[in-house]
């Protein structure tokens, strides 16, 4: 492990790849080689800018990334991408997976584009999406750029990984608007209207406008400067308001970093992650085969009113017990 | 508690409220008589309309349930009023400890209020909460008002308990829009702006028109009819609009009723709960004092960087093995 994290420190793409696959698996011993990589490689101490980007299938995040990742490139930034894909769950699908979407990226050195794992739930991809994010910090990347589709909790478990939350959204007039899901207001730190371009180019301006009204009625944190969230409007295609956009994410991590909140927010995500990963534990036992099987049945006799809640609940805790 | 139960049936307040200090108990005997009584009192098939309400100090809570439950007495319908607070886990404090907020209903022969209890921790307060609704219920109650201050997850769990759930807001201009939580409007059904009278009347009808204008922007929920969530001014002190929302709430509900949400959301309520408190159930060694402390004190590390957070979880979690 200390010979695979001296590879990673070097920016070995390989071992890269490697140490990846290696914290995603469920093995145990794979866990425990994971763990004792993380041991190395958090000595480096290196830090990335990491930025989530969430959108909707049709959004053009594909294309965002491709034309973003290699703006920062252009700038001499190395950047590397990643996701958490809940689909993957479900379908066995990979929203990263057919890297062909980012041709121009992936075949870029200073970009390193990983596939997002599928078999597994959520959260435990998210978890492990994290330690990954710690690789390639420590693999001495200036960006990381965590992908995900906003899909049930995915953007939230995202947000607490990232730096900068960023919300990629297509234009759109009147109703359609309203798809944008109530929760992720929260938690964007900027809206990006993207396809600000040919004929759409008004209606990302005007869907711009509206989204700055509706968030102007939203609490301001604290911790951000005047005007933030921010919405503004990019173009993937052809490249426009992509250096607008870095600006207004290095502006607000300079601003988060000079206030202190920039580590008081890395400082309460780890924490986050310990109070998941010892709860994640305790209640790993309801994912065992049968006791899934319990929960659904219970749970079914529970919706269809045959059986309390607090007593079907209680049921299933004395089950717990006598299986150990 | 058989016994106890007819008479609850019978609308006994001595014996409605000795019920409800049960549910409330955490000890043990006291959990067993709760779920032998909730056994009783199911049977009774009695359903009433679940009405959820928050708002933070100062928009006139009080002053609208008084108002809006001596609107619904006068009907001939009849009212609990039961509090989910927050603030009395932190305080000891309760938002309806004190009855004399509430001085014409309380005296009101139709209408029943109880304090909400304190010394608990939130989710246990709603769980509690929950059953309370139930007892009410089974005792004929025509609505079961259950009011919440917006603090935390306050509201979300309110809403986990409530058929109809309604935001109380002041009116205000401008910046101080800005105050009202991101995560409500995902769960309101109706924004009521009240203090719509006198001097703040003109200002009452411009948050609305805002509200309403940010509202459209958000998603329509597939199961409601045109317009909700909807926002309403009223005014609890000249009693002007209660007719209105009383509407407003019968048409959701009646929609939602005709349908089948109305019963799935229940049944999907119950299903929650049942997870709920399975889990609750598998977490509460995490609120052992030991291991709480053991918490607070490695939590602490992971927040300083002194220990990886995946790391630190595995420690606990074997610390937490050795204890069983």
């Amino acid at each position: 492990m200390k010979d695979l994290a001296e590879k990673i420190i070097q920016q070995d793409r390989r071992a890269l790849s490697r140490a990846i696959t290696l914290v995603e698996s469920s093995r145990e011993d794979h866990r425990k080689q994971a763990l004792e990589l993380s041991g190395y490689l958090r000595k480096t101490g290196r830090q990335a800018l990491r930025i989530g980007l969430s959108g909707t299938p049709g959004v053009g995040k594909s294309t965002f990334i491709e034309s973003f990742g290699t703006f920062l490139t252009s700038q001499k930034l190395s950047v590397a991408v990643l996701a958490v894909d809940p689909s993957s769950v479900r379908s066995g699908g990979s929203i990263l997976g057919d890297k062909t979407r980012m041709d121009r990226l992936s075949r870029d050195p200073l970009a390193f584009i990983r596939p997002s794992p599928s078999r597994s739930h959520l959260g435990g991809v998210a978890r492990r999406t994290r330690e990954a994010v710690a690789i390639c910090e420590a693999a001495g990347f200036d960006v990381v750029l965590i992908e995900t589709v906003g899909v049930g909790q995915s953007e939230t478990i995202v947000s607490e990984i990232s730096d900068v939350f960023a919300l990629l959204l297509a234009p759109a007039g009147g109703d359609e608007l309203q798809g944008v899901k109530r929760g992720i207001m929260e938690i964007a730190d900027l809206v990006l209207v993207n396809k600000a371009d040919g004929q759409l180019k008004p209606s990302a301006i005007r869907t711009c406008a509206d989204f700055s009204g509706a968030l102007r009625l939203l609490r301001k944190r604290p911790q951000d400067p005047e005007g933030y969230p921010k919405v503004l409007t990019v173009s993937a295609i052809t490249e426009i308001g992509l250096d607008v956009t870095w600006e207004a994410m290095q502006t607000l991590s300079e601003w988060r970093r000079s206030g202190g909140h920039f580590d008081r927010q890395r400082a309460s995500q780890a924490r986050f992650w310990f109070d998941e990963d010892v709860k994640h534990g305790l209640l790993e036992s309801l994912s065992r085969a049968g006791v899934v099987a319990l929960m659904a049945r219970i749970g079914q006799e529970v919706e269809n009113g045959e059986i309390l809640p607090e007593v079907a609940a209680l049921e299933v805790l004395n089950k717990l017990k006598s299986l150990e």
